[in-house]
């Protein structure tokens, strides 16, 4: 979705990837063969740009801030924020550090400290995965000894250790995009509700009535991305509690909760990103109708899909190669009067598709 | 623009054209080198292809009908519809045949048939070339004798003729798209005012106010699209006049008068033109704004334009390698609370482009 974007935008745009039919190298014509991990494909690409971006924060960011620095190409956001980031340990340390709100957390990297963290966390205890873990890949949810107990073994099937939160019990999840450009300007997307099912975003409905709640969360979270010099687009996933909002996670880059924007909003998110990655000025956007609901194509077979485009909802299919249960293979967004009637609208729509 | 919007659908796509940085194949992974008029390149692509359709309406329809013919691939509007509309004098005789208003007109192919024509016609006569003439290209207006005795050295310069027509004085430009799916199935857009200058076109802003007479237009041009047996989006211009509404030009294919339902409408003009062609079910889309207009961004110089995407306004940049004076090099559109206030938005942001 991006490529497509930079191509309205007039951007030449090369991508690199592993395999031909990769979904953003289907888009473009200029696509350099690669695995990210390999140091001279990185390198070759990076010096044949202006400036670089990501669509996965699972990358090597040493490798990349290196040849970063050597080949003197950009990369935003930078592959520091990238490094922090994609260690859930060294997110939850910044955000408590930046005085975000989130939930406790405890390090995990042996059986003793996990026993620890089941005593000391309260009686439902999540343990994550510090990298790599999407979608709930790496998630553990553990409420009894014995749970307890068939978890363990999962602390010897990882290099990188977990770590240990308390069970957040949330009314709602929420989440936002926040951006901030080469120039220091910032922009806040509409705060919206995000509906997940076994661990997977379901549907996204908003705008979220604004409040003055709201209003200080944003201001705090743009203020974090200052503080930072962080340039680009972040996802910021939230719990809203008995205790108000908890950061719960948080991505350097365009995000499934921001897709609605693509209809919903005057400028998308992938847009915005690409302009605070090129330094070119942008504005918060503004809503094209009073409520939107996004619904993700998630698979359920292996089978090819079946379906035809249908007409009042707008869609974007991923161009994936392969089907696969509560794998994300596309989406789409409904504009309606209210993010209720729409979300309505999306749930009767979503019978459509057999996935 | 179409292939970019396939994308979206999810549809397998492949482009067939000359050079690798045409702008169709630049947005694709699949594309073949080709002349369009070199039938063993057009024959394996449409033997690679389950359903095919065209962006430019003057290719060799002849040929193209053969070898759809050879190889089983329809073609979608049929090459007959195109042969038909690509030759202003069997377009002509298309109109007056199925009783759609349009200007009287002439076949001109000698000297003494146009100094006949210029006699019969009024004061000030239109000749237009019979093939291949766009944005003004093979169109001579002659109000004088003198200016008909310099036009006269044009008709050795084609082989093809031209036809004559009266002069129109119109009160605005109007233009509209029809659609037609290969299940016989309709949908008319919203009618729009077109400016040219230079005969080019500049700007259109609509929707047009809905009126008895509008809508008997519409369905007039839906019922011969129906007549035809014809599948895919047709665009229509029509002047406004003392007389009513006239036909003046279709074409066979998605139009720049149509490009503002990319943002203005549920469902854009590519989208609607793909799933005809397909024949998959489509609706009439709705407006997603009361007004919008669509500024085109025709080149002025040869040298590389300069302009910073804007933020208010939406951009599609189409990636041609050469600016050129008039050449159509982008569009952006303007949604508002009024075709009026976009209009007047959109001209204040064509300030920002230097092209």
């Amino acid at each position: 979705m991006m490529v497509l974007r930079a191509h309205a935008l007039g951007l030449p745009i090369a991508v690199l990837s592993e395999n031909r039919d990769d979904p953003a190298a289907q888009v473009c014509q200029n696509w350099m063969a690669g695995r990210l991990d390999q140091s001279s494909r990185v390198k070759a690409f990076l010096k044949s740009c202006s400036v670089v971006t990501f669509e996965s924060e699972f990358l090597h960011a040493e490798l990349l801030r290196r040849l970063s620095r050597q080949t003197a190409t950009p990369i935003f956001p930078k592959a520091s924020h990238m490094g922090l980031l994609q260690d859930r340990l060294s997110q939850k340390r910044l955000l408590r550090k930046y005085g975000l709100p989130t939930s406790p957390f405890l390090k995990v990297a042996t059986q003793a400290e996990a026993r620890q963290a089941f005593l000391d966390l309260g009686k439902k205890v999540v343990f994550k995965k510090r990298r790599f873990g999407y979608d709930g890949y790496g998630t553990f949810v553990v409420k009894t000894h014995r749970e307890l107990e068939s978890f363990l073994p999962e602390l010897g099937r990882t290099s990188h250790g977990f770590i240990a939160e308390p069970f957040i019990p949330f009314q709602r999840e929420v989440a936002v995009m926040i951006a901030r450009g080469r120039d220091g300007s910032t922009a806040t997307l509409p705060f919206v509700e995000t509906h997940q099912e076994n661990s997977r975003c379901l549907w996204v409905k908003g705008p979220l009535r604004s409040t003055a709640r709201l209003r200080r969360l944003a201001g705090r979270l743009r203020r974090f991305l200052e503080s930072l010099g962080y340039v680009g687009v972040m996802g910021v996933e939230l719990f809203e509690s008995g205790r108000g909002f908890l950061v719960n996670e948080l991505a350097p880059r365009v995000h499934n909760s921001g897709h609605y924007s693509l209809e919903g909003l005057t400028e998308d998110q992938f847009t915005i990103h690409l302009k605070c990655v090129l330094g070119l000025p942008f504005k918060a956007p503004r809503l094209r109708a009073p409520g939107f609901a996004m619904m993700n194509l998630l698979g359920e077979t292996v089978n090819p899909p079946i379906w035809r485009p249908p007409s009042d909802v707008a869609l974007h299919w991923y161009g994936k190669c392969e089907n696969r249960p509560g794998r994300k293979m596309g989406h789409f967004t409904v504009l309606s009067r209210s993010p209720e009637t729409a979300l309505k609208k999306a749930r009767r729509r979503r019978a459509d598709f057999k996935l």
